[in-house]
């Protein structure tokens, strides 16, 4: 049972942003901004269509949350990405205070925790893990279906 | 005297740019990219005017480059920028695989290198403290102005 307004539910709604990343031939990475209950922001990978290295969902994501709340800060607000941000992308959610940052699927080759938890600001508050497996097996079939 | 194609000659195309930021109350940084010895791509800080974390010189810069050369990949480009890239802004240079970076100032607070050179491409060259002076005095002014 997925109850509304928990880490599921919202996780459910960035892996439906990865699945558009998958269609379009997109590293499949979707993520969304939570503010009060609601979703204010969503977006996918985009790097190959705009053919722009910097299109990550999460910082189309910010981008989208700030132009909404008419803030470039964004402290009470959750990003749910369906994998572990980059070191370009934990450096944006540093810059955009979140107040808390959820993962699926862990990026130990390029994910910023090899940089450590301290990437992020340190009112953020992290948890990952949620909805691990489904995060996971996207990336997996589209790398297994590009080989 | 400021020879053509140098290092410094580039710079200083940055800090026409930073002096863009300043006038419009922004944090003064600003960054040109160069292919061929071509000025490409220009840009400078706009954070408070678009409200927008993302919006640094180097990832505007970055975004401008990829569009006027059709590649996400600027491997023929060097970076010149008057500040000490941020981590995102180091994230976002690994992924564009820049053959040269280059800074002025240095910013040993709020700097990438605090975490080292890796964040950059193993491909890419690193040089800074060009026009270190002139850079840094900017930004001295800016924070002066606004204490």
């Amino acid at each position: 049972m997925l109850t509304i307004y928990s880490d599921d539910y919202f996780m459910q709604k960035a892996i439906q942003e990865a699945q558009i990343a998958y269609e379009e031939g997109e590293v499949p990475v979707g993520a969304v901004i939570v503010s009060n209950k609601t979703v204010i922001a969503k977006a996918h990978n985009q790097v190959e269509k705009l053919g722009d290295v910097t299109a990550h969902a999460e910082i189309m994501a910010i981008t989208a949350a700030a132009n909404h709340l008419g803030s470039k800060f964004l402290t009470d607000c959750t990003l749910y990405v369906t994998l572990e941000p980059c070191p370009m992308c934990a450096g944006a959610l540093k810059w955009a205070r979140l107040s808390r940052v959820v993962y699926g699927a862990s990026d130990d080759k390029g994910g910023f925790m090899i940089y450590g938890k301290d990437m992020l600001h340190k009112t953020t508050k992290l948890e990952y893990g949620v909805c691990h497996d489904k995060c996971g097996q996207l990336l997996k079939d589209f790398f297994k279906a590009r080989r």
